[in-house]
């Protein structure tokens, strides 16, 4: 069969990258390869040293990424069977905020000799998480100075994102930050890589880098306030700041003969992974909200209007479909927390996944309220509304007949409701959610759980047709960046008609059902604004006690 | 070696009764045998019928009371080779309230040919469970009525009692009520079949009879109110009220000959099993609080004084031991509790047993506040001293770092909080306890148990030295009876001093854990008071959906 015009999506992930070619027109996936990074993470001591990292750490090699690249895109073209002219387009997506810092040449720091020995030199991976201290200053400076990106993230930045990462290379290793001509997201770094030009995605500068549209990046004054040296830092954020799907330059020759692609073809401005699953699941325009479910949940949706949506993670103007308001939210427990209860039934061994698949039968058989327990979902804190990372887990409600089903169901059901909840501050602000769209594997593997979130939602659920939803957004940024007239398209809407697509059948919420959950729902609210919004300071202070 | 005077104890239990002779002078056990009743507890069709009980119905048949004891008695007394001259009194403890209609012979109406296919003329056992609907209408009709009996059970009485007993049977089967002389204890039937005296006594009639010293049993216009015909319940709860271990009557010949002892030995007015325990655990004058850990726990005290005690069970004049008022509040879920959870890890098999093992050694290197986990142990609702059945079970603070043995620990913490709470409402009322000994099988395998509650209570817990601490202590019973000049004792303070014993070694409490623990127990205060007083309804809504 021979192909139509094809985009190559790059996903890169904590472990490895994906390489998918799908076809512009028809959405059919041509060939895909996987390849893992040599180094994978770096946890425990800096690559060819005994350097050893501190608690928290996780770097990567940048080398790495290249090196994976080009084995996963060869492995995809050849599955694929297609001339490398027909390639239109390369899209990226990438883990974030994984930055590096890089000298004038874009060149990565740790890669230049005198450098090496140096930690703060390498790629901060995403869950580099030892920069806790540093985002607790940087709130509570941003805070006492009224600075006003707060309100897009609602008055918390995270340990993860680029500005607690720098203030950590600036307090720790000033040589570094000296040294560093600028910090970069690992994905547009690669982009670079790929075409010559260094640019910033509008996605992680804002949904990581305290960017806006409106305002940039946060004043010189407030980073001075952090730290004296970091008053130059807008001056090491190089790059102009662009919409993902966005083409930014034609392949390298040199890159193209790498790969094996054509020499010139549009490369995009990269997204962030989880971001990336938003065009693949169709949602390129407002109403419908994405949420993928793994380990935690992320839920994204596009909208026309900026509003102050209470407990959002992030508000971006570009952020993930160009001329929308990206806003996100999110769960920092599901799949975490549904494991975690496996883990404490089954113990150590081998049968997690069988008694899962026990525990998701005995649940649906339980009925909703699981016999009257109810629980708060916080077993990693509360991102979306209330923004606390020391809330904690709470069950209730169980009596001497109490099962395992029920207990299963009534975390599940938590979820539900704590999605419940975000979607109600959506609704808050008026900014409208009609139906949902889940992506990831809990949500392949749940029935129950799609059926449980659609009659505490009351809203239907469908499935992303897409195995891999990031790659194929990424594929579809390829083919925006390409145009139309070079085989791609036009917008992201043309994209995803052809290139999206959602799973047949969607599952519809049951009104019977859906009338119980509405009482439940009352319950797990006065837990959770008992709990989560004043009526008692327990769970902090028993936080400390867990230490 | 030659047996000193012996004394005989008969502890009725559920399933069988054990048989003890213990020396009264240096309290060994000289022998002790079991029988199990023929008939066990009767739960589906009475003996010899195929007529159906209903829900929730436990009954037992009387004679097996007397067939199994006379066996337990003989097997006992062989192992013992004493003389039955030896065997100097006779005590007994039974399961209470476990009542059955006699005719004016003291004969079993149920024993009665035109009786036995009545369900309602046979033996009613503690655990018969059909009388709810009764018992909640005699603590509804004694509110409104001002009833004061009330205040010596904290505002609620059981189903399992004898007045929620007998309103069933006149409600349900009036002709049996008619053909009814009384209705006995089955323990204070079996004292008057052993020496032909029908008493009834104080412990079984004040903690599950409404009965008080001072006012007697409730007024006939409080019984005309739950209904017409149980006017006549006064005249039909025959026989004087007798402290446990009065010499009631001596050994008839008749039974003298069935069991193999001296006709004229004298028998002691019963106790319930529970109580009796107190007295085995060396506990026969005021201070020190016996803690009955087994399925639930039973605890019981004594006292010179009588006091509004918040949440108590029971306050009997006489109720345990002579001239003392007798207190006793309970926690309806220990042992239950934590078997819950070992089987909710373990899941149905037969490993149970190991991973209670398991649990006890992950919970005792978890620590104080098992990692930041408060419960709440309400899993068969709470006795004392909120008396709320509908109160459920709370686990709060977990998060994914959360083991097995944090919440094992925290459900073990939990419930020495609940007797922690218990000693505070002494302690208000200024009845004083400076020492816990406990008794039972869950104390004797628990060394953790044992430790947290040191350490939570701040006080420190013996064990009592009796393998059958119920059967020891009736056989005190049996020895106080006879009196000192028989070969028995003159009080039970010189019969402790003979018969009962400690453990060796006691639990001490930790100073440093036991600040923690302060720390902790307001936690869980504060928890206990916000679902528990009223702060909020959310358990008892719960509930309703659990049905």
């Amino acid at each position: 069969m021979s192909a139509g015009p094809c985009a190559l999506g790059l996903d890169f992930g904590t472990a490895s990258v994906r390489a998918v070619v799908i076809e512009t027109q028809t959405g059919v996936q041509r060939g895909s390869a996987v390849a893992t990074y040599r180094h994978g993470v770096i946890e425990r001591t800096l690559p060819g040293t005994s350097i050893r990292l501190g608690p928290e750490w996780a770097l990567q090699h940048p080398g790495d990424y290249l090196e994976a690249m080009c084995e996963a895109v060869g492995g995809a073209v050849r599955a694929a069977a297609v001339e490398p002219a027909r390639v239109v387009g390369i899209g990226i997506d990438f883990t974030s905020c994984t930055i590096l810092p890089i000298d004038r040449d874009a060149r990565p720091l740790c890669l230049r000799p005198e450098m090496a020995s140096r930690p703060h030199a390498w790629v901060k991976l995403w869950k580099h998480h030892a920069a806790q201290p540093q985002a607790d200053r940087i709130n509570a400076v941003a805070g006492e100075r009224g600075e006003p990106f707060l309100a897009d993230y609602s008055g918390r930045t995270s340990s993860e994102w680029l500005c607690a990462k720098v203030l950590q290379i600036v307090e720790e290793d000033p040589a570094v930050y000296d040294a560093a001509f600028g910090f970069v997201e690992a994905g547009d770094w690669v982009a670079a890589e790929l075409c010559g030009t260094l640019v910033r995605n509008a996605c992680a500068a804002g949904y990581k880098g305290l960017w806006s549209r409106e305002r940039g990046f946060p004043c010189a004054d407030f980073f001075a306030a952090l730290h004296p040296a970091l008053r130059s830092l807008p001056d090491k954020l190089p790059g102009e700041i662009v919409p993902p799907g966005r083409q930014i330059g034609g392949l390298t020759s040199e890159m193209a003969s790498r790969l094996g692609l054509r020499s010139g073809t549009a490369v995009a401005a990269a997204i962030i992974d989880a971001h990336s699953a938003v065009p693949a699941a169709t949602v390129v325009t407002p109403g419908r909200m994405v949420m993928v479910i793994g380990t935690s949940t992320c839920h994204m949706l596009l909208a026309d209007r900026h509003e102050p949506v209470e407990g959002v993670a992030g508000v971006v103007a570009d952020g993930i479909v160009e001329g929308y308001f990206g806003y996100e939210a999110g769960q920092p427990a599901v799949g975490d927390l549904l494991g975690w209860y496996a883990h404490h039934v089954a113990g150590p061994g081998p049968d997690e996944a069988a008694v899962f698949e026990t525990l998701e039968r005995e649940a649906a058989n339980a009925g909703p309220g699981g016999h009257g327990v109810v629980a708060l979902d916080w077993w990693n804190g509360n991102r979306s509304v209330l923004g606390n990372a020391d809330l904690s887990g709470v069950l209730m409600g169980m009596t001497l007949a109490t099962t395992r089903g029920d207990v299963y169901r009534s975390l599940l059901e938590a979820t539900g409701f704590g999605t419940r909840r975000i979607l109600d501050a959506f609704a808050a602000c008026e900014v409208p959610v009609t139906e949902l769209i889940a992506v990831g594997g809990l949500a392949e593997r749940s029935p129950l759980l799609l059926q449980v979130y659609a009659d505490i939602t009351r809203r239907p659920i469908a499935l992303a047709a897409s195995p891999n939803a990031s790659a194929t957004g990424a594929a579809m940024l390829g083919a925006v960046a390409a145009g139309e007239r070079a085989g791609g398209h036009a917008s992201f809407v043309a994209a995803a008609a052809h290139m999206a697509a959602l799973q047949p059948g969607r599952v519809d919420p049951d009104p019977a059902r859906a009338d119980l959950y509405d009482a439940l729902y009352r319950e797990y609210l006065e837990l959770h604004d008992h709990f989560g919004r004043g009526g008692t300071a327990m769970m902090s202070r028993l936080r400390r006690v867990a230490h």
